[in-house]
This record gives structure tokens, sequence and C-alpha cells, in this order.
């Protein structure tokens, strides 16, 4: 992301914790561990140094793990200029709190000059300049637009929403149905069911988002099937290869040893059941996932229950 | 889907014209041609006589090539039972008329007693009893729901729908899709291009849906969004690989020549086109197909063309 700003004409400095990391970006203008030998921009430049980061620019885009955002905003709050702008590139719901990522953002820094940028964009993919779409979500369409025009480039297109709990909903669940589709193709099934469990997931957050008030669509867009697609194609995902290693082995220990103590999906998913629980919302696939992360249910017995449900109308939110 | 029905503890007699096949079905229980060795029901009869066919039953499931389908149901006309139930399989649009399937259905037999059965459903997987999704659509509940328990198996879930028209827009136009979806992979691009592709010419059949007074989330629903990933994911469908042999080799003749003489989405994409130009519906990554496979551009030039084109809101139906 940080090269598509780049290439868009902004200057960019890059926060890192690792000086390593920091030195191969100013020096080498490569990130070999994430990258392999893709060569970054030249006028990309990296700091291990809070102060000159926040110092640089009143704009700042967030790229941490989501259960850290908090604590890391928390000591930050100082270094923050006033007037900041602040885009989250973060998917995710933070456990302790059931917090959307912009929810964390605005009540620890108290701001509503919030936007995220998200979508399929697969990081090795973006760096060899390939294709892709995103959107842009704020609270007003000023605010998206500045996003929009910030990380435009030929090869990077931005579209806006002003739907950002749609959006951030959309992000945040992908990584539970993404664990769903991995693990039915764990289980040897094939495309059809793979097809059906992405369409009936995101079926579930458009009815969370109908319920939260926020646009259904939004599950239909780059931030909700996109990003799913993407990350349900790509054998670099987590969540996927995580949940293909549950699906096959049925045991959550060997996925974690072979795979991620814990990616997203995992962490996300019973504080997904709850945040649909608490409006009302039956949401089986989801139910599915947390049911077997939490152990309650092996991958076959969350399937065999997801067939058993009875079928109604397709669509049934208005 | 014979098989489905059968499994559902329905008596099914299939239709043919091939002798050979229909024998085959009869005394191996295989259709060795399409589903290698997988042994179909026993219950499962077929016949090559049209008038055995047409007196077995007054529910008639219609699978034949979508551009045959008026031709058709013009000869079998007289053979039509009273109060007759046809289900369409069908997937396209007739070129010569611009025609949905069930417009066909409804003008040549003059019955409104008609239903679509649809979604991700690839045969290979279905006769190996996996679990697949479908919808159901028809247009009162009441067929909806009577073709929903026709089909209805522990491991075959089927919704129902009211949207016949954006079910069906949808299932025709992801064909199309599917092609830019393909001529991607073969350019060379990964699941960032994919996504981006797949959702945003979803968001025009919402739009499309939306300005026939259908419902826009049918093109996030199983017939739009999943029948879409399926045939994307899989390498036997035709739309995916003639797009991948167009976009390697930037040929129609290649292409035509190396998968198939005509494939759905290259036989529908100028009548798409044309449906939406009608209702003043803007269609970018249908235009570029239909472009391409009229030759007035090549599939490179068709994606710098979709890549330049302005950004807007993400979704701007309502």
């Amino acid at each position: 992301m940080a090269q598509v700003l780049c290439d868009a004409g902004n200057h960019v400095l890059m926060w890192g914790r690792s000086q390593e990391l920091v030195d191969e970006v100013n020096e080498k203008h490569t990130n070999s561990k994430y990258l392999e030998d893709s060569v970054l921009p030249v006028g990309l430049k990296a700091t291990t140094s809070l102060s000159e980061a926040f110092e640089y620019s009143n704009i700042y885009v967030l790229a941490v793990p989501a259960q850290t955002l908090r604590e890391n905003l928390t000591a930050w709050k100082s270094m923050v200029q006033p007037n900041a702008l602040f885009i989250s590139t973060l998917k995710g719901i933070e456990v302790s709190s059931m917090s959307r990522m912009t929810e964390i953002i605005s009540e620890v820094l108290e701001t509503q000059n919030i936007a995220i940028i998200t979508g399929p964009n697969l990081a090795n993919e973006l760096v060899l300049r390939q294709p892709a779409g995103a959107v842009a979500a704020a609270p007003t369409i000023a605010i998206a637009e500045k996003v929009q025009h910030l990380f435009t480039t030929p090869y990077y297109r931005v579209y806006t929403s002003v739907d950002v709990l749609g959006c951030e909903l959309a992000g945040a669940i992908k990584s539970v149905i993404a664990l769903a589709v991995g693990m039915s193709i764990g289980m040897g099934y094939g495309e059809n069911t793979q097809a059906m469990l992405i369409t009936r997931g995101l079926n579930e957050v458009a009815r969370l988002c109908a319920a939260h008030n926020a646009d259904p669509l939004s599950a239909a867009g780059l931030a909700g099937m996109g990003d799913l697609v993407a990350s349900c194609g790509s054998a670099l995902s987590r969540n996927r290869t995580f949940g293909e290693v549950l699906g096959k082995s049925g045991s959550m220990e060997v996925a974690k040893t072979q795979v991620a103590k814990t990616v997203e999906g995992v962490a996300s998913s019973s504080a997904v059941l709850e945040i649909a629980h608490r409006v009302g919302i039956e949401v089986p696939v989801i139910e599915a996932v947390a049911d077997v992360v939490s152990g309650l249910l092996t991958p076959e017995q969350a399937l065999d229950r997801l067939m058993e449900i009875t079928t109604k109308a397709e669509i049934f939110i208005r």
C-alpha cells in the first residue's frame, strides 16, 4: 500500500519496529521477507522513529494487527498532529470489546476524521502493479473522496462509500467465511460447495448490515465479495489455509501447529457471532465456524448442521 | 439434475436425442461421455421418444442449448399436457430476439406456470452428491416452493425467490463476466484483478436488475455471485477457458479453434450489452467483453479502457 501511495504521487514515510527491515527498505528498496525481490519505489522511506513518523505528515495510514490497535493508539496519542486524518487498512474485530477498528480509533483519539481503505488487495500482486480495485469508506463523502485521490493510480481503482460500518463488517467477517471455505476444501469438496458457502456467508453479512442500518449491498461490494473471492482464491491466504488444514485433519491443534497460532478468522469468529446475536440475526455459516473454532463441533458436524437447516426465501432483508 | 430429482424421491424420465446415450443410461446407469464412471440412480430412465416423455408427467425440466429453445418448444407444443409446469435450467439470452429463456417459454407456450432453477451447480460435482445450493425462482411463491420441494435433497439446498427476471439476468450475464475473468487470467493477472472484475461485473448486473425493477440483491445471490464464483474457479468452465485462451493469444480465432466454436458468454455478450443500453445503464465490464468478442478491441486494450474509467461511489442504485 505504501507503494500505491508513492505511485499516486505522495511523499511517504513508513514506520516499522524492525531496524533491519527499515534499513533494507531505505538501502536496498526491497522487503525480501514478504515481497521477495520486488523493488519498491526509491522515494519510499522508512524509519523506526515514531516521533519522526508522526511529524512527517498529518495523514496516517494504519497497518498493525487488529488486536493491537487500541494499545498502539493509546501509546501514540500524544504524538498525533492536529486535524489528523486516520486511514485504517485493518480487518478484524477487537475480541475484548467487540469493537470495529474505526470505533477504536474514534474512542481512543476522539476524532471523526477517519476512513478505511479495503478490498481485494493481496500485497504480492499489488507490488507487481497488477490491476486492482478498492473502496474508500468514510463518514462523509468529502473524506472518502480525499482518500480516493490519495490512493488512485493507473493500476489501482478506488471507489467511494459512506457506509463505513457495512464495509468494515464485511472486511472483518470475510476472514470467518474464508475459514469455512477453506474447511470445505480440506474436506474434499469442490466449487459448488465453496460457492454456496461464499454466497450464503455474504448473505449473512448483508443481513447483519441491514440490521445495523448499513447498506446490505456493501456485502456484495469490493470490501465483502471482492475481498472474500480473492482470499478464497489465494493459496497465500492464512484464513483459507488454516481452514483447509482444519477441514482435512479435523483438529484445531494440528491447524495451529501447521499454519499459525492465530489467524484473524479464528480470533474474530466468536465476536462476530456475538455481534449478530445482539441484533437477533441468525448467521449459520458464521456460527458453524465459531463452533468448530471453539471445539464444540468437528468440521464435518458443522457442515452437516448447515445442510440440515430449513431453506427459506433467498433474500429476506426488505 | 436428473439424479438430484431422483434422490429427492421423484420418478424421472429423461429424454435425449442420442439412442446410444439413452441406452447407456438405461442399461449401464452411466453417462460416460460427460460424467465419467459415476453411477446414476437405477430408477432413472431415459428415452428418445418425445411422445413418451411428454406423456410421462406434466412437470417438464428443460435442459437444451439456449439458442435452440424456441425452435424446440415450437416443435413440442402439441405434446404438452394441460396445466404443465416448465422448469428451466437454461442460462443465456436468445441473440435473435434478446429474450430471456422464461420469456420464450411464456411466448411460445402461452403459460405463466414457469420457474427456473439456477446456481453454482457444476454437474461433475453434483453427481458426486457434494453439498450445493440453488435458487428456485418463479412468478409466485407457490410455484417457487413447489420447485423447491421437487429438488430438495440432503446435499442440495434450494432457496426460493420471486425475482425471476433478476435471477435469470444474473445467470445469463455470469457467462459474460466469466469470459472477462478468464481473459485476465490469460493475461497473467492474479486474484486481485479477478476479484475486481467479478465484483464490478456483478455490480453491473445489480444495476441492470434495479433498472428493470428486479431486486439488485439477486446479483449477489446464488444465481449471480454463486454461479459466477463456481464458474471462475472451475477449470471445466468453457467460458473461463475460452477467456483464458483469448487473453493469452489475443485472438478470437485461436480461442474458437482451441476451446469451442461458441460458448454462451460469446453468444450473449452483445445481446446483454444491448439490453443494458436500452435502459440507459453503463456496463463497462460487459462492454469490454462485447468489444473483444466482436474484434473491436484486443483484451489488453479492453482492460486498459476499463482501468481508465473514472471511479464513482461504489453503490449508486438507490
